[in-house]
């Protein structure tokens, strides 16, 4: 018995859910370039490649470089870094690097981004791909002002190979799923029209997000080549919460051990340490417990889930304290950051290293 | 240059933090047994070990035993674990070898607990304190029975040695601080009661956090024998938020680089994968800028964080594209946690290593 708490994942539930994702990818006519972030694991990667996707999508150099070392396991050489790097000198040298020894793909979105990484690269052999706002007001340059930065990119010297977004906006309860996808399809559109215009071909569209996957044979799919989601090997309370899968689809948990009882109340030695400290506005609490829909976790502290049962659990049903219980945290991707191995539960027990764990830079 | 983003500490900053806490505390007459769970270094626990800390608090055995590890450096070996701790056979058996190294103290909060961790410890030499809840209603039990609870830890063979409290509910704005540091003195001073009844001496009443150190002087601090504040030495946006310190205090910022601009509008290379992704219902958004208190981070993702400017800022103030700019997290007890090393910056930057980053077991 390992000591609590851990993150465990359901190995069958996971690989039913990278089966499903690759099936509905294939019936859509897109590439699947999974977002590695999500389970730095090099085994999760590998199981991804040989369900056929084309590559991995990371957020960072250090990511880029922990996906590198592994390529032996993975399978893997194939990388795109979503996200529009300044990079200082160090950095520079790091991404020239690192394109000596995989196909790498990085984003710009702006003019002056795309000229300062011409810079860094100094003629390193990128793929540069532009990214469009297409309505998170996060990073991305207005898609009808794709074309402009493509071609400032061209001009420097870099290879512009397509565009690509995150609808990060279709993170919520409702028709926000469906809104999304559709404004991502759409600023697609545009931006690849953009690059037309200045000369420069689109061949790849990529976007994508766990969220909007499900809508992909309802919502035009002709414009996306590619689809970009991370959280769907595990899922989260997030996801449950959305709608966008059931409890019986989620396969990371928390393992955590109850250490206390007041009633309908419970404690357990679960924290923000281990489950991130993610709680969105529309979230029903602090995560859920995979055994418990109709818990709440009602308060969170760095060691400790206050966690109240309704009135519908017969009191029978609430664990005792020194019983186990399985947490679904509410993002998923910020637990997984915070430890140093998965124990992955497959008849045994085998231990996944978090191979990018803490690569931010 | 150092790749962004980064932790960085700012080491004159961090040493005024450690006296003006020693300070107050040697005034109001009570021990200081930091909180080693906010930094995990051991550096840092040195610096509070040389201010006259009496030993550290931990919250896992994990950190406990990264402290042990770290003795020669701290030059502690004097932990008290206060949580209380529900141990199966592996971390039963940490426990008793962590027992013969250092002087070990744990938490209890329970009949039950206590004669669990009895069973665990098998004579092992411990010493245990009786939590009681002063109002953040998470673990410990209800001040009045602190006695019952001591009893029956006697009773199993355990030496108890007096009552703690957390008064988590201390932080929140306006005069939270307050009330909260009043509950905890009178929670304290009736747990001690209840022991005395059940014969047992109540040596030490242990509580305080940093909210409520400030107000030690006002709020009869005779009770109180010791306390244990975190965050401290660092401070972080939501101690500036409630009042509990100034922008000038903060020691430890994220330095990320400004990857975007649109008008007033700026999005930083650090997201809650360094930053933490707490922010409480009070908070301005998910975190700050030192050198720009009117910002707000009005959206936070894994690596990415929105800031915007009010109209106040001159245009020419907002930070370009390309340039440094420092994030002050919501909490920095998270933040630490997520990075393998603090860079302490004192005339030339040192690396601190967080020995005790993911001890969650």
């Amino acid at each position: 018995m390992i000591d609590t708490p851990y993150l465990e994942v359901d190995v069958d539930r996971l690989d039913r859910n990278l089966a499903a994702l690759a099936a509905s990818a294939r019936r859509a006519g897109v590439d699947v370039r999974p977002h590695a972030k999500t389970h730095k694991c090099a085994e999760i990667a590998r199981r991804q490649i040989d369900a056929g996707a084309v590559g991995l999508t990371v957020a960072t150099v250090g990511e880029a470089e922990a996906f590198a070392d592994a390529a032996g396991i993975t399978g893997c050489t194939d990388l795109f870094i979503a996200f529009p790097l300044w990079a200082g000198a160090e950095k520079s040298a790091r991404l020239r690097a690192l394109a000596e020894r995989v196909s790498l793909r990085i984003g710009v979105d702006s003019v002056e981004g795309a000229r300062h990484l011409a810079g860094s690269l100094d003629s390193a052999p990128v793929q540069v791909l532009v990214e469009v706002d297409s309505g998170q007001h996060r990073t991305g340059t207005a898609p009808d002002r794709a074309g402009e930065v493509a071609a400032a990119a061209s001009a420097a010297g870099l290879d512009v190979i397509g565009v690509f977004t995150f609808p990060g906006h279709s993170y919520g309860p409702g028709q926000t799923r469906r809104a999304a996808a559709v404004a991502e399809v759409e600023a697609l559109a545009v931006a690849a029209e953009s690059l037309r215009r200045a000369g420069v071909e689109p061949r790849v569209r990529s976007g994508g997000s766990t969220p909007t996957v499900g809508l992909l044979g309802e919502v035009g799919s002709g414009v996306l080549t590619e689809i970009r989601p991370g959280v769907y090997p595990f899922n989260d309370a997030q996801q449950v919460e959305i709608g966008s899968c059931g409890f019986d689809d989620v396969a990371l948990t928390a393992v955590a051990t109850v250490v206390r009882r007041d009633c309908r109340r419970i404690v357990l030695d679960s924290g923000s340490k281990i489950l991130g400290a993610d709680r969105a506005a529309w979230a029903t609490g602090y995560g859920r417990l995979l055994d418990h829909p109709d818990a709440r976790i009602v308060q969170l502290s760095e060691h400790h889930a206050v966690v109240e049962f309704g009135p519908d659990t017969p009191t029978d049903d609430i664990p005792r304290v020194g019983s186990l219980v399985r947490v679904v945290p509410n993002h998923v991707c910020n637990a997984v950051n915070l430890v140093d191995e998965l124990i992955a539960i497959d008849g045994e027990d085998t231990r996944w290293p978090v191979i990018a764990r803490g690569r931010n830079s």
